[in-house]
């Protein structure tokens, strides 16, 4: 693959890793390709079962492409996050160049009898927005593609509000149970006992806070509940109804679990409060009883989404072109401490700590590219199927937030469903909403397979008849 | 301007060139770019007067961007095409991103009351591709586009003709008159010639040969026939009905001109045979009685092309990204002599010894990136106009190369039309075919005008709808 698709200015190429499963695939039949994310490709292979389940059905050989700079795919190397000259390649048109070279070399050289399959792709999150993307830039390689949760619009000038995924946060969370009082009370509480010695212990010792992270001044009690939140934030994406282990190991509506630590009618001081949070992270980061010690300052120890892998892949991106606002705006519109408004210079001092050791710049960052690249409306792309769940904070950004179709443009809502649901594979306890989503989801598919095969065979048509009808 | 808009391993920035008149605009008016070609922007905007005519009617801007690395829009100065750490950007894709950008520039900042402005791209040839391609890649930016005979599918694989372009310039010719017996009698009579140093002094004298370039051994004769050749394609091109100036001053109708010289029924010998093409090279290049020496080695004075400018900017953009096939298959196809196949070895080995001194290597060399990236079908796009001229040698890679329409791409065909003939500004010697066929791209811009004001109206709706209306 070469590392530069859109210049010349060097020839360097690397090898993109891939799964591929080809034992359903008859001869010109689909090619489902997932459009991989911020993370390790196993990990999306083993989350998304949705195109395990139905590639059967449609004879259809199943891709999982992993983003370059993630994973295995590592194109310098230990070198690849190193500086400036190396990382700078990590961007999403890159990446979308990267799937149209393989799918190419799938279709001619790889998958035997596939030179004029149909193509589908299928993404959730940032790999979702990948998928629409690869669908609206290259209309003539894919076909169509399954986007789900992929919050496409969340970026500046697109009339996301700043502060809505905390707000789907706090919606997911009181709709399942929680007591938004004992939750305002529980922040309190720790704010109080972190400004005394004595409490700090409580909680230090309470909390199982690892060494390193251990909680020594009043403010500290930011760091804490900034952990508790993320924790938060990352309970209402995967509040699945079984047990699941995507982000981390959970029960089944794992939401609703940890709702059932914040009911409590009378409350009996700081640290009966605080604990309910306590009870909430030890759900979240230990539900199988094994974590000892929970490490509340990220950049002491490890971070939350240290298990996707590639630490910095995603802040690099989120640096560069991913300029994301996202902010708290407290009561009553969410449950969090205030943060809001997001600023460009604060954001650019956050990039300029991390990113300073690769001799990253503020003129790096362009907060404008994604909607003057890709748009914040789509006026001829067909063909993508937008889902979304109710449940999940990231819908605030997705196209729609509503049912809705718009040409072959379809806008589906998971009603019970949390981030990219309808991805994964089929389950005893899935709800009638999700399965009628992926119901509908394998009727726009076949679809597009049907549109794909004749359009296929008029082209074919037509290029032969160009051949020989030249005008002379 | 970034010098790389798709990857972060440098923020490098250079200054864009481009030409602006608002004298006609009006608040919300349309805003006419021409997204300029290969060669200084100036030559564009004097042989573009389409879009200088019918810019009051439509009380519209008119920009003309220069296309980076030609012209004044040097992004390293004088060693801009140095190496290939500086040439390497020069490219279709960057060169988009350039014009999206300096759209948003325009319509927020530039222009005033021009932020919902419709956008109508107009481009020739290369240009031509370029306004296409930003209609399908940039359809958010971008609401219409006039393709002036643009060989979007010149390319490998998309089954064009190899020889076409010349099959075409030999119909011109014919059917403006010429005697293809003569003119294959003309290349016969200058390689007998070519033989002997009496035939040979011969030449040099009555073709007033440059000293450099003077024919001095048998072979020199494809020398003095590749340079008559490149003449004769270049009038096919600007074969317009009226005196013209683009690529050299010409009379109106220069192929039926030169086809006079070409019409002796019984001809005195070689030398009166090869007078003929004589004859033809003096109307060419010194229809204005001024050139005293004709160059015919390209590599030892200067090219038939010098007159766009930045004579290595096109021969660097085919040896990396635009690899357009093409040759001559002789009689009876064509009126040239043989070179066919095109074989990318052979092109190699050209632009290795063009362009060794870059650091140039065969690897920058993508042969099909132009239609992995922009396609050889347009599925999804709308509101494109493709015009191309039947006596155009370059319609042989436009869409469609006969007149029709789909959805709303359009393919329009000028019956006695030249290369871009429709972009030209009108002049009383305008044929009936080319008048109509500028009516028709009239009413199809007034279309997209009126769509782009509706879209934009229900989007700024919708955008407001969202921010009222969080799901909380």
């Amino acid at each position: 693959m070469p590392i530069d698709h859109f210049s010349f200015t060097n020839n360097i190429t690397f090898r993109l890793r891939y799964l591929i499963n080809t034992e359903s695939f008859k001869s010109n039949g689909p090619i489902f390709f997932y459009t991989g994310n911020e993370g390790d490709v196993e990990g999306f292979a083993k989350n998304t079962g949705f195109m395990w389940d139905i590639a059967p059905e449609f004879s259809a050989a199943v891709v999982f492409a992993e983003h370059r700079f993630y994973g295995k795919t590592q194109p310098f190397g230990n070198n690849s996050y190193a500086k400036v000259a190396n990382l700078g390649y990590l961007s999403s048109e890159q990446a979308l160049a990267d799937f149209v070279e393989l799918i190419n070399y799938l279709k001619n050289e790889r998958i035997p009898f596939a030179k004029n399959s149909p193509l589908i792709v299928f993404g959730g999150s940032y790999g979702g927005m990948l998928a629409a993307w690869m669908r609206t830039k290259y209309p003539h390689v894919v076909d169509g593609a399954i986007a789900a949760s992929a919050p496409v619009f969340w970026f500046r000038n697109s009339h996301i509000p700043e502060d809505i995924f905390d707000r789907i946060v706090t919606r997911t969370f009181v709709n399942s149970g929680c007591s938004l009082k004992n939750i305002l009370a529980a922040w309190r509480s720790i704010q109080l006992l972190a400004k005394t010695d004595n409490g700090r212990t409580w909680l230090n010792n309470k909390f199982k806070i690892e060494e390193k992270s251990k909680l020594i001044e009043e403010s500290d009690a930011k760091a804490l509940i900034g952990f508790a939140k993320e924790a938060m934030e990352s309970m209402a994406m995967v509040d699945y109804p079984y047990e699941a282990d995507f982000l981390s190991p959970l029960p089944g509506w794992p939401v609703k679990e940890a709702c059932k630590f914040f009911n409590k009618a009378n409350l009996n001081g700081d640290k009966e409060s605080a604990e309910q949070i306590y009870k909430l992270l030890n759900l979240y980061y230990n539900s199988t009883g094994k974590t000892e010690t929970l490490c509340v300052k990220p950049d002491k120890c490890s971070g939350a989404y240290a298990a996707l892998g590639d630490p910095l892949g995603w802040p690099w991106q989120a640096c560069t072109e991913m300029v994301m606002p996202q902010c708290s705006s407290g009561p009553p519109n969410d449950f969090f401490l205030k943060d809001c408004p997001f600023t460009l210079d604060k954001f650019t001092q956050d990039c300029l700590a991390t990113f300073n050791y690769t001799g990253y710049t503020p003129g790096l960052m362009r907060p404008d590219f994604v909607i003057n690249n890709y748009g914040s409306r789509f006026p001829t792309a067909t063909n993508i199927v937008f889902s979304n769940g109710y449940l999940d904070p990231w819908s605030g950004g997705g196209w729609r937030l509503y049912p809705t179709t718009k040409g072959t443009l379809v806008s589906l809502i998971v009603e019970d469903g949390a981030h990219h649901y309808d991805l994964r594979g089929s389950h005893p306890n899935d709800t009638s909403s999700v399965k009628e989503v992926r119901n509908l989801e394998k009727l726009h598919i076949s679809r597009w397979i049907r549109e794909a095969k004749r359009a296929n065979k008029r082209h074919l048509k037509i290029s032969k008849k160009n051949v020989n009808k030249v005008p002379f």
